[in-house]
């Protein structure tokens, strides 16, 4: 049971680095998968879920925007009891000339020698009807 | 390396075992704290933070309102490398009559015995303004 002192800092930090890749030149996004393990990385996209660098990456090649706007509106970070950091995102983000829409993604970062590796990604868009 | 292969289900009993208690008679939601571990359990409620099932219980019993309903849009289930989920809700409540909320909380159920504990909740009311 070792909770690092640094969760808040080490979340924020990834966060930033993450989304500078995610959001930044299109022809450069694929480099998103440096974050992912070859196997033990789950990720979630709109419900549909994907194991390992391999098939993140065939994931992320599908995306077809060109541009996308992000704005952050909170950022929880916990540390879990293995020394890395569960983090979570509401916000907004906008895709080419599509309306704005909430988002919604959640990482678990697993400590791997001196850094980290994305062990979960779970990633929704937020459509908001009135239901209750 | 244990992958559960039980995750989407254990998740959504979880889920709804969960909100039934918490959603149900104000007289009784304080039960809600037997889901979590007295040392190991971290709670993140709106940006503040506590851990262990005692502070836990002073957060739920601080809340005020006297009636919540809830609608789930999304929730998204995936096995934890150590035999847990790791759970992520959208949806909408309302608490008394105020208007209605998105909200999104995310858990991690650590296995302990032949059942589950939450080591990770984090809640945030989903607040849309246009920012993108």
């Amino acid at each position: 049971m070792t909770l690092n002192p640094q969760f808040q800092q080490i979340g924020e930090t990834f966060v930033k680095q993450y989304y500078l890749i995610f959001d930044g030149d299109r022809d450069a996004r694929e480099k998103i998968v440096n974050f992912y393990h070859a196997d033990m990385s789950l990720m979630s996209f709109e419900g549909s879920q994907v194991q390992g660098a391999a098939m993140i990456l065939e994931k992320v090649k599908a995306l077809s925007f060109q541009k996308i706007q992000r704005a952050i509106t909170t950022l929880d970070c916990q540390p879990t009891f293995d020394g890395g950091v569960l983090v979570n995102i509401l916000g907004q983000l906008k895709m080419d000339d599509d309306p704005p829409h909430g988002f919604n993604q959640t990482f678990v970062l697993k400590p791997l020698g001196d850094s980290f590796f994305v062990q979960h990604d779970m990633f929704r868009l937020a459509i908001h009807n009135t239901v209750v």
